[in-house]
């Protein structure tokens, strides 16, 4: 089996998730079948959103850093669980000497052939740059994301689950994903890494498509395959 | 703030559990508030138990060459988020140029002042080597531990969780816990980290003391102590 790797910290908790649910997917009867995780959580890295609409510092030297480290650790493959650090997935990939898993690759692979169309709830930086638009234009599937006064919300959401209050920021979301079945969505992508822990599948009277989960389980594919 | 090294995987939820416990014991706005964080989870390390019974082979090799990994990955002190491997404790401090935490000694330093008698749930590798006594009756409290054939009902609970059998485990471990109380202990560790799994505060009648809890929160002291 090969090693995983986890460029983690972004933010702490949604990479507990990501492991979570690595281990969940994991064939096993007792410790020893489970596949070994080298993680970096390095929550230092400059918050993404920040950084792509110009507000920030760019996160892409310790993410770059920490993804080495990942490597010198010995992990076989990467995997960075934040969605919106993917707009940086290439300086990753270029910058080390294994392969980096794509989150929204594997999202449009998972749906493909399954719907017409999907909401995005994700970071302002995520659709910004719009990682999911196009890899799910690639397969057929057009998005519908929120406006831009329903996209603060989301935003307003994801910073309160980042400082542990999930409770307020579940009902936040919850709204938003319902708006966007409203108006047509045949599921939602919880596409920041933060939006599974509060924004279950039930929620909503669609499909809750746990980016987080298809991960994990590309994780636990990847490692397995020969 | 000291990079924390996790040597993890033993088993990999109980890994989960410890690094979700830093987080949440973390003072926190945001993601940068946080501390990086180094875990290797490596569920190869053969079972703990059997090798003290006799009845595995050795996990010392493996145990340290992880925890030289997540030393040479940048940690700064060094936790094992499981019970039972402390009593390889001063092969692996002696393996590295790092502190290594000693999870009885923070719990027995909890619980000192504060109770005279406790109930041990743990698996029969960390009875047999005496961890917990030693570590309690260092500070004045007695330990209460199951009779044979409870402390096998105990391990078969362990196990469980550890094949992901969650709820089973639980029905097992609470009737343990009670039998304990009933025994006169003021307090019941939960000394193994598959077990704070399936027994929370609350559960018994008595405090249930949460060894992964006393952990966590040591590691974040540790970790922020100049």
């Amino acid at each position: 089996m090969k090693l995983i790797g986890i460029v983690g910290g972004m933010g702490p908790e949604a990479t507990c998730d990501l492991y979570l649910k690595i281990i969940r997917n994991t064939p096993a009867n007792n410790d020893q079948d489970h596949i070994r995780t080298i993680i970096d959580s390095n929550p230092k890295i400059p918050d993404r959103t920040a950084f792509i609409v110009g507000q920030g510092p760019d996160p892409r030297p310790l993410l770059v850093e920490t993804a080495k480290n990942v490597e010198k650790a010995g992990a076989c493959f990467l995997v960075l669980p934040c969605n919106t650090a993917h707009y940086f997935h290439k300086d990753v990939q270029e910058a080390v000497g294994i392969p980096v898993l794509h989150m929204m690759e594997e999202v449009a692979r998972y749906l493909k052939g399954k719907v017409d169309q999907v909401g995005i709830l994700a970071t302002s930086g995520t659709l910004r740059t719009g990682l999911y638009e196009k890899a799910l234009s690639a397969v057929g599937i057009k998005s519908i994301v929120p406006g831009e006064d329903d996209q603060e919300k989301v935003m307003e959401s994801i910073y309160l689950v980042k400082a542990g209050n999930l409770e307020r920021g579940r009902e936040i979301i919850l709204e938003q994903g319902r708006q966007l079945a409203a108006r047509g969505a045949q599921a939602v992508i919880a596409g920041c890494t933060e939006i599974p822990l509060i924004l279950k599948q039930g929620d909503l009277d669609v499909h809750v498509v746990d980016a987080t989960e298809i991960l994990a389980k590309a994780c636990v594919r990847f490692a397995c395959e020969s």
